[in-house]
């Protein structure tokens, strides 16, 4: 700690979730005595606003990476890959938004709402989960205490902004072109048409595996965050022509009996989740209500009319803010509550 | 049956399902010796195309009703009500593509490649399935004669030409706002906006039930077709901003054990079914690619990692096509091959 604050790092500062992340940053009001925007050589002289002040992105190196207390990043999994360890030996505390360290035994994988407990004993590396995961599990937490969870089927349907900048851009460009009546650009970012279409592909296919990353992250994350091996995960991730917020079919299996009213209660007093389940008079979460919020929205919370031991929930939230950005600051928040930053 | 072919009627001439109806019989070169389109008076006057031909739509009535052999129907479920029976009076065997005689003890709900024997015996109705069950019951019929089915979880992402001409125009409308950066119109034919989001109602919610009528018809339609009442099903239907070309994620839990292979082969050798299945080389069904096809298009066919006994597909087909009027289309072929019309 420094003076008044923290010196705090944005590793990844001028990328969607890097600009999240400041902004919410002096949003929050978080203890910032320092704010140090890093990004790679490319980005390195772009200027980016934190409150009133505007701050000028270095290139993340052996010397811009000393003195800080906490950085907080996302950046691309390589990028954590190198610059992680190094943040860590000079003295920080990292929370990583990559899928690099997530799996990682001696790494907790963290959500505030569900597993805060696991930053105790932290070894200077924190992982911020998946954001199609983040945001299921924030919901699923209240229902594992009450009942647990036996097995999940999830089908997702992905805005494309995670994916970054570029998508939105190219989702936007191929609309235009449909709207307009002329040729669709062939796409950069995704395999195919995203505008007007639906792909069987969030992610990619790594080793002939018949599931993409993004499923797989879904099924092994949830799994280390609720801190239960045992449950079975089917993961369908798909990506929508959306620009921000993460919908999904979620089908529960709990172990014990638990009635959709009891879910909806349980749901409604669980921290970071709103509740909107009035279907008949069209009230139900959706992509473009969720966008800019930080909550998690469940509705169509219902039995599942082939099996008394299921619920069916549809769970939307904010893929740059719940799903990413808000939970990293949320643990920054966490991390110094519990007096766990590495030098305080 | 007039001089060298049938006197078929069309009712609801003017819809996309009744165009694409009329489209069909002249591609496919049903023996056709008059036809008549049929619609309400708001579109009587109206002119068509049937090949080479200009022919006038004819309000619906006692008079324009007579002497018809087979009636092809997309009419709304009230004008179905009123005119199905008064057709069937008049002599016609209908294909009725609403969903209001599909429940009926009395009338067999038919998919041509599915169950076509349900036509013997027929009493001058048969049903034509609702759009999302009836491309999931092409690709399930081969793995549940070989393995039986158990349970379904299915997660839809429905086109909105489901709903007619006036969803594509408003999904266009909105979708040039948002690209255009200004307001988008408010939506007269869904409750939201359906441009860049995803809407967790396809259908509406009948007397405070908390699925949808689409999510029922699933749930029932495809234990009527498979002729199995004990199959447990969870339906999730989602309308999302496509156009044409409905895409549906199944697990699909079977009685015997299957093994993701032998699925694909039954799947490759089924009728109406192409497989398309090469995930890592970025093939898999897509909704811009099903669009004006015929068939129903499975991929993405693999074990559920959370169950030994079940598979995940994907299901894409054009649902205006197999999704309603090709099927249809099949129906008034094969009652003609099985000599079923009811005066022939």
């Amino acid at each position: 700690m420094a003076g008044d604050g923290y010196r705090v790092g944005v590793l990844g500062a001028t990328g969607l979730v890097g600009t999240t992340i400041i902004e919410l940053l002096a949003q929050r009001g978080f203890p910032v005595a320092e704010l140090r925007p890093l990004a790679s050589e490319r980005s390195a002289g772009k200027t980016i606003e934190f409150g009133s002040k505007v701050l000028t992105v270095q290139a993340v190196s052996d010397e811009t990476i000393q003195g800080l207390d906490l950085v907080l990043s996302s950046a691309g999994g390589s990028v954590s890959a190198e610059w992680t360890p190094k943040l860590v030996e000079a003295g920080a505390t990292v929370v990583d938004n990559t899928s690099y360290w997530r799996m990682h035994d001696d790494v907790p994988l963290v959500v505030s709402e569900v597993n805060p407990d696991a930053l105790e004993g932290h070894k200077g590396i924190i992982a911020n989960p998946n954001c199609s995961t983040m945001q299921m599990v924030v919901a699923l937490k209240p229902l594992y205490d009450a009942a647990g969870i036996e097995r999940l089927v999830i089908s997702t349907y992905q805005a494309v902004s995670g994916t970054g900048k570029g998508a939105i851009d190219e989702l936007r460009a191929q609309a235009r072109a449909v709207v307009g009546g002329y040729d669709v650009p062939a796409p950069s970012i995704y395999p195919h048409q995203i505008a007007f279409n639906v792909l069987a592909q969030a992610g990619s296919f790594p080793d002939g595996d018949d599931h993409t990353d993004e499923e797989r992250k879904l099924i092994n994350e949830t799994r280390k965050i609720l801190g239960d091996a045992e449950i079975r995960v089917s993961a369908t991730c798909i990506r929508v022509p959306v620009e921000t917020g993460h919908s999904e079919a979620v089908n529960v299996e709990t172990r014990e009996p638990l009635e959709p009213g009891e879910a909806r209660e349980l749901l409604a007093a669980a921290p970071g989740v709103t509740v909107v389940d009035d279907p008949a008079a069209g009230r139900y979460p959706m992509a473009i209500d969720a966008a800019g919020k930080d909550d998690v929205f469940v509705g169509r919370i219902r039995r599942d009319p082939g099996n008394e031991r299921a619920l069916d929930l549809w769970v939307v939230s904010d893929n740059l803010r719940k799903g990413a950005a808000t939970n990293t600051v949320q643990l920054g928040e966490e991390l110094i509550q519990r007096g766990l930053l590495r030098r305080d």
